[in-house]
């Protein structure tokens, strides 16, 4: 199939510049924003009538081939399918986050913890539609049955831990 | 910026040859499934442990460009940012949907309703996991308060209706 090409709208700007967490952890004086270049700045009206939303990036910090099973951490060895798995190392490697809005100044979009690298640059920007994406229905999948679950759980929901 | 490039992993078979509705709404007869290429056939390995999955495609039937503001179907004429909005014609034209797996045979994914067109190049999937992605505290932002909100809810939530 043909190469599909993409331009970044912007940037995004993290505290994490050699090494990120698993999942986002938030410190009080830490600052999460997406930096949109000036010229999309009217596509923002209206974004802070949501809650939370879509953050679409393209993780750009890799150096491996992708395999297609992946031994997840906390998992006890236990081999998922990468499409199974939240992992990096993707064919594609497009991030998905959903993250809160605290507040929205001129071409930044101040957010929750996002667990990318500082400079990700960023595809695009989704509001997150209760009635379209909360899935009250929806399970963990592999993630509950794994050996340690508990801890795995943890780093999902980006709850600080100190083990 | 520079260029970013992808490459389809696969290809999104839906009834939809000419025509696709606003959210999808499931007849009894249609099949909608995601087929990858056969090579990354064990990158599903566990995949049906799971009730929901995010479908990441290429909107690849646009021929007009994106405008920074757009005035949603059943919103009285409301200007809103194209990031508020779903709408599919976005700079980078990723489309993100949340469906339910019904069963996975050999390379093929089937699903429940996926509103594009037939033969949509497939970028990613990723497992959709409760603990991270839903969000009952998340909003209908300004959908709710749009001027005919039942109606877009409708359209949002896939209800058939006849008006």
């Amino acid at each position: 199939m043909s190469v599909l090409s993409f331009n970044p709208i912007g940037i995004i700007k993290t505290p994490y510049i050699d090494t990120a967490p698993y999942q986002p952890i938030e410190a009080e004086d830490q600052e999460f924003y997406l930096e949109l270049e000036p010229h999309y700045i009217d596509g923002l009206r209206e974004l802070d009538s949501f809650a939370y939303i879509y953050v679409v990036y393209f993780i750009d910090r890799l150096t491996t081939s992708p395999q297609m099973t992946v031994s997840p951490p906390w998992a006890a060895g236990q081999q998922i399918g990468l499409f199974a798995s939240r992992s990096p190392l993707r064919p594609n490697p497009i991030g998905l986050s959903v993250v809160k809005i605290k507040k929205i100044i001129a071409n930044r979009v101040y957010t929750s913890g996002l667990d990318v690298f500082d400079n990700t640059p960023l595809l695009d920007i989704k509001p997150y539609i209760k009635d379209l994406d909360s899935k009250p229905e929806a399970n963990n999948g592999w993630v509950d049955a794994a050996a340690d679950s508990d801890h795995l759980a943890l780093h999902i929901q980006g709850i600080p831990h100190d083990y």
